[in-house]
């Protein structure tokens, strides 16, 4: 009996998970129009969420996609499982680079003199080798290609970040059980964790670049939410050790401070990217004051964003919103030391495009999925924010959820 | 009021965490008697867990450490953070490449001709800009000379991994509390995710390699053992969909049949890696002697190993052993899809050498740190495994953690 078999005799083998043939193949027809802009003969795809994205299984396999021919799956491990979830009919393993050649040669007649890849996250060794393997063709980056292509989502995409989304609902509900004084921000973070596994939560969070670490469980309460750290956003936290300086401490969470909690949730590799304020008792009058102002700011936006407005111009929105509001120098950060992005794409990746964010002359389209995450940090006392999701649709945008703003009060 | 100051202000800001000067100062000093062996001028440093290893801060930096002169920290983000936790001297800010060029050059008086770098992590798009920025210097990956600085442990970090091991132990015993007739996989995983936070655990699993993603929670139950995945390893498991598919799923565990937790566990940015069987009832005679005869084969490479010892031959030993015991056809995975590994070194990454591998030339040395993971898959039925994590001593080794080897029955 074949591993593909052995799936079926399990309860529960996803197959209502697995990517449709139709959402492939219109993938593939968008990406081999962007290919034909930039010139690019052929795409060889190595990084796990993009041939996800083409392909529809995440195996251990590298994705070959040409204008004019079938794409080819090469699968290092688990090739049986790969055809199950994969709809593409060209299936070959391979073990080295070198397996790649003959099966790409024979398809084309020849090698293609030009081949896209992802130079923003192929480590260079392994370029270096691709380049000494294949000879004669050229490799450039085709990351913007691929991230232009998966910036806009499909019906089947926006269904299961709404899904991701309905995840998260239910978890901000459900961590009103667990808040309590003397809880520490890392056990709330925990606690938070577990309910959303339960739901369904796939537990990691995918996110694209060098270093850049994702994870759920973000929770800073009071002062922790003014500490900076590694990352580029207002709402570092202290982290647990100097090998984890971000997010949740040991701190234990008081009565009466604010305490922001920011929780993506991943549902069929797609991510919900979602933040809203608890407190124990009664929040100060100055957090609720800019927590209000967080939701200000975001309705600010939701009535400019359509299609064809700049990022540069949302995001610049946003920094007049909050000089004129008197938080000139809290709005995302201390002085000095401000991030420069008030949302982001989001999908596959936490961190996909379009960025709202200073100079970013990208527009927006039609399809885009929008996290936006206003953010105002008092240095020394903590912060308030809040982040919800939004679909650029034809004349404006929705949220995809409908999870209460309230101030989560215990 | 800085940064740092706010830090304290914190009621635990890990002091006690924080890498000790003579800590960093050893490694460096090991470090540069690699790079002369290499001929290695300076190494330009950019994966977090390498300069975390050499600096103790993991804020967003780049170390340059050349032969003949202090070390220099460049830090992005956060720089009062990094000072605070980094015993280095010599730290200066930058944004971009082309800031490191200057203070390497005031430093050296010139650029040094030859630098290496982490090849087999840096993405080629930072590669070719890294070149392009600095002009002169070749670059050369300095991966190999790095990690075996990192191979050998010093008393800190081998106290870190007890540590880790340490919360492992209380983890394997609550988890009797949560294993009950119903629960699912990645629910009974996520009880223990938060009963391991609870006790310290940092959450990440940080492995080296491009797709390669660390997570705790391993979970498989009865047929789910017996099912490959992506992952090089005959413990594959179902996942929870065709993005994540390994690990645990959402099957229902059932009395009477064995269940295997494998749960790395992260603390101070070291990790523990260790492996034992559940069973809700009694597990089958035929999991309960694979199980024993991967203890066996555990006992039997604790007799060899030692340093000078061959990786690849401890490796052909268990082979031996598995063949004479008639598990040929079971040890490390089913025929034709049998990983080629037994063990490994870890410490911040999980994937660290030695691999105790196939062909593997490396000779142990005193001071390594090895996980051992004897792993018996009857196809379509299940599996049975143990992990323990060893110390490499002058005359053999040490388990680093004194956890029972016992079946956990509930």
């Amino acid at each position: 009996m074949n591993n593909t078999k052995k799936l079926d005799i399990l309860e529960n083998p996803y197959n209502e998970k697995l990517v449709p043939l139709g959402e492939i193949e219109s993938r593939i027809t968008r990406l081999r129009r962007h290919m034909e802009e930039q010139g690019l003969e052929a795409l060889l795809i190595l990084h796990r969420p993009d041939y996800f994205y083409f392909s529809g299984t995440s195996q251990n396999s590298i994705l070959f996609i040409a204008a004019d021919n079938d794409p080819i799956l090469f699968v290092k491990r688990d090739l049986d499982r790969a055809r199950r979830e994969s709809p593409l009919p060209v299936v070959h393993p391979f073990r080295t680079f070198s397996d790649l050649v003959g099966p790409i040669r024979d398809y084309h007649g020849n090698l293609p003199s030009l081949i896209g890849t992802e130079l923003d996250i192929l480590p260079a060794a392994l370029y270096l080798r691709l380049r000494e393997t294949f000879g004669k063709p050229e490799f450039q980056n085709a990351s913007p290609v691929i991230m232009n292509c998966r910036m806009k989502k499909s019906p089947f995409e926006i269904e299961q970040i709404r899904k991701a989304a309905g995840i998260g609902n239910e978890l901000f509900e459900a961590g009103r059980n667990h808040l309590k004084p003397g809880v520490s921000e890392i056990e709330f973070a925990a606690l938070l964790e577990n309910e959303a596994k339960k739901r369904g939560h796939e537990g990691l969070i995918r996110m694209r670049g060098l270093n850049i670490e994702g994870y759920a469980w973000q929770v800073l309460s009071g002062p922790s939410g003014s500490l900076l750290s590694e990352a580029d956003t207002p709402a570092g936290g202290q982290g647990l050790s100097p090998a984890f300086p971000m997010g949740p401490g040991h701190r234990k969470i008081q009565p009466n401070e604010p305490v922001f909690v920011d929780f993506p949730i991943c549902y069929n590799g797609y991510l919900a990217d979602q933040a809203r304020m608890y407190c124990i008792g009664d929040m100060p009058e100055k957090f609720v004051k800019a927590y209000q102002f967080c939701r200000d700011i975001q309705d600010g936006l939701l009535e400019r964003i359509r299609p064809g407005i700049q990022c540069a111009d949302l995001f610049s929105l946003t920094i007049d919103m909050a000089d004129a509001a008197g938080y000139k120098d809290q709005f995302l950060g201390p002085k000095g030391k401000k991030s420069k992005f008030i949302g982001h794409g989001l999908g596959l990746e936490a961190n996909e495009s379009p960025a709202i964010a200073f100079g970013q002359k990208q527009q927006l389209e039609e399809h885009m999925v929008l996290a936006i995450e206003p953010k105002i940090v008092f240095e020394n006392e903590g912060m308030a924010g809040i982040e919800n999701i939004f679909l650029v649709t034809g004349d404006g945008c929705e949220r995809l959820s409908d999870l209460s703003e309230d101030i989560i009060c215990v």
